[in-house]
């Protein structure tokens, strides 16, 4: 199949059909109301080829709350102000462990396992607040000139609701000062984190900012953000990492680069040939979307098209 | 650079000058007499492309111990017969864990965490000596018609060696057996485990062996071994298991399914356009061959054809 | 030995004699100014037999800051309120980590190890301010009231000192807090927590306020504050956990109950026979007072009166 | 009451008679046949104070397979033989692991944090095979000798089941044989292991054997075998060490020195005061005789002659 033209829109409706069928839709993210009140029977999901052709079903056109996708966006800033430099606070190496787990020893040396993980987006995010001379602002001007979409806004609700729920994230950020890979204050950190976190976007407009990871580090207005070679080493993290304790059963059955939230959304990439975002709110035992991760492997499977 | 003609063969030859310039070659395995009497100076490439025209350079004719590269082998195989079954015995994700650790813990339902850890490997032997009529004749068959050579053979010095010195082999089969995961015999299984590693190969046929890998499950003259989705899946554990705790890495750096031995080789896949061995018998600190990554490190990148 | 009588005075001056010679004295705690510039050549012990004939030998009468020792009196405080109820929030089970280690797991239920690691002080000191009217003054009146001793204070600079160090007690609190085992608010745990730990004592008063523990629970005008039975837990406690990852040494070596502070003090509990507190800031590196342990070693094995 | 004389016959026998009510007994360690079918309705207890007067009740003359409590003695000969030096190959601090885990690290250094786990109780036994001339008789012989009675033996049907199941304690033998701290060959040291295992005693033999650790290292006729100094330390890791992953609890609840085997037999020490030993088959949840900790919370609450 994957020698002959693909038709990929008759393959979406295939896999969008089948799967909202489906009665069991995982379970909402509940820890704040923000996310616990959406409602579970969304469902969408967007293909982009890299020839920018565009494909769309169901709810695709409905902002979410894209959570821990942000952490790509926001290492690929900190990567373009900081460059290989980054590399020295924080590791390109997977881990066992959930998200939210700290994953740092405290006689180790403060550097956490990689990017992804609560205490690397953490580091990331106090490289970007110390570069930026105005993060909030700074940021999202960032995101909107990357995916060339000037109404991508941050949800303040969901915002402030992270901040009162963030015992978790507070330890975390917490060990990293007192092993002096935090250079700013705890609290400033942890706002401008729950910021980015509180990203909204569209299937549609996932895919549009996350073009340049399967373009080289071009966005879709040819705009270059990162080089061919950040943009591989960006697209290796994400395949050893973006999973969180599910890296490895993703890579073996989906195959391909990608980054969920506990929103509901899934982006995934496959270099030079298309990157597609899904969102279903309901998630999985660890954390992803049960419903994303099946319509990948439905694509990867029936098209043949995964980077393995 | 990937979209006109790449020269494969002045990138090659570049790299190999290059690096045959490098005085620290690394450390040789030392623990069994014959790894440790193998000439440092050794350096080998050999690539070759999915229309099997065919590369080499250096010492890519002699053949040296494949080792761990032999999961990979025994792994197909087990697929070959097994089929999907076999996951119920052995998962897919990375470790942390160097190679030989017993990565497996007394409390747990004793499931190695993938099949190119120690652990691992051994319960996939265990499964063929269950499958296989005479194991050391029918195993040694399959990678003979695998690669279509019939002059591979098993290296008896290299297997007699590795028996006197299996003290954490044993521990680990003897672990696995208290927890159920082995079904023949502890000494039986290590015997065919130590016969699977002595294994030699040169670099140009391991390239052979591997082709079915880029070849979506068929080997060098067409003959199916396994199906497109089996292959996909093998690719993405070599990707994500088959640097131990060097997965991170070898993916950033590189950006290749990949499977290392401690006998200095290595063994890349890139899907549908190429595979490519290496051989140095000097290891890094983690037991992959320094020399070898850092050619398929520079391969990668000059000629931007990774998987990402 | 231990069946004639033991001249404990000669002993004593016979330890201090022999330690004061000692050049290598270990390292001062250096995390604040107020544990940093005590001038590591203070030394001192004082002997308290169940009889209260008292001997003290060196800086006996000189107060330092007791720092972790104040854990016990906080427990002993808690027990006295809560009674059994206080097991609920806290085992006690030895841990092979240092004291400041979190030693919680994100995934388990929040109950630390044992009272004398910083997790678990903490969580007393939750307990007691939740009981407390007035945590500040009713703690030290407590402290006064059991040791017979109004003169003892908290030592307000310590205090502002650890506030502004406490990084990794704000992780651990913050961890207890997301795993629901802290009632109160983070920042006001830690500033009682804190506060208890710049408690100031001599070696005079420190045998004096734990006299109640080799005396069956009643303090040293006879006023009882734990029974028999709790008396018994506590000082077993003190021996399995007292002594952080030093627990199984320092049985070894001495042979009593004991609890040490990184302000150099330690006080240890024969029951029923004497207990005795020494002096020394010099810290070894498992960050307990160096000279105090040989004083006490040398103690037990001069006068064969341990436990064991 | 522990001032007054205490009349220990009735409280044993009120001890006895009440725990001889209760239906849950725990279950039976089930892995050998020779256990598995000892009768679970056993129960005695023998107690013997320093004085030598001697209260038995119950099943307190049937000898049983002391199991993991042949450790000590076994520990105390190696004392006898090597002294000090002993220590430089094992350990004294807890570990919170149960009593079959490996409680190794492949990059540690092979030395076991004590010698009640396995893998130090393996450590132990490979010293003496390496100091008896015959180990078989030599270790028999130290064992009658110690507690005067001739009538002890090994029980070689427990030996035999005992090899047959002992895949768990060759992984800890050859794990501690490829980290270099066991000398002699890894099944020699198992098969002396397992026959020290296979000691069968009742209360009786027990109380009389351990009496030397309750009188500074003399035996029951008075020969020494140890020092003060000796025993007290040995009584020590007894305390932190000889419960596994109970000993806090233990502790806490019992207040002795003690050791357990899955037999159902407990030994526990009050240094100078008394022994005493108790059986009943069933074990709890971490592999104690469950009616044993029981009987002895009972006897140190009751008499108030614990050690703390």
């Amino acid at each position: 199949m994957s020698k002959k033209q693909v038709d990929f829109e008759s393959v979406l409706k295939h896999i969008y059909i089948e799967l909202n069928k489906e009665v069991d839709r995982g379970q909402v993210a509940s820890y704040i109301p923000e996310l616990e009140n959406v409602n579970p029977k969304h469902f969408g999901i967007h293909l982009r080829p890299i020839d920018d052709s565009s494909i769309g079903i169901g709810d695709f056109c409905t902002p979410f709350s894209i959570q821990s996708i942000c952490k790509v966006l926001s290492l690929a800033h900190a990567l373009q102000l900081l460059g290989a430099d980054l590399w020295k606070r924080v590791g390109v190496d997977p881990t066992h462990e959930p998200f939210n787990f700290l994953s740092l020893t405290e006689k180790g040396n403060g550097i956490p396992n990689n990017p992804f993980i609560n205490a690397g987006a953490l580091v990331i995010c106090d490289m970007l607040y110390s570069q930026l001379e105005n993060p909030e602002k700074d940021f999202l001007d960032f995101v909107r000139n990357l995916s060339n979409d000037n109404s991508i806004d941050y949800d303040k609700k969901v915002y402030e609701s992270e901040k009162t729920n963030g015992h978790r994230n507070h330890a975390t950020a917490s060990l990293l000062k007192s092993l002096n890979n935090l250079h700013n204050d705890v609290e400033q950190v942890l706002d401008f984190y729950y910021l980015q976190c509180s990203l909204r976007m569209s299937c549609e407009q996932l895919s549009k900012s996350f073009y340049f990871l399967m373009n080289g580090g071009k966005n879709i207005v040819g705009k270059e953000f990162l080089s061919p070679s950040q943009t591989k080493r960006l697209n290796a993290i994400m395949l050893t990492c973006g999973f969180y304790n599910d890296v490895g059963g993703f890579a073996f059955n989906v195959g391909l680069p990608a980054k969920s939230g506990v929103g509901g959304g899934i982006i995934a990439i496959h270099p030079k040939k298309y990157c597609i975002a899904t969102w279903s709110p309901g998630l999985n035992q660890k954390g992803n979307s049960l419903l994303g991760i099946k319509a990948l492997e439905m694509f990867t499977t029936e098209t043949e098209l995964s980077i393995f």
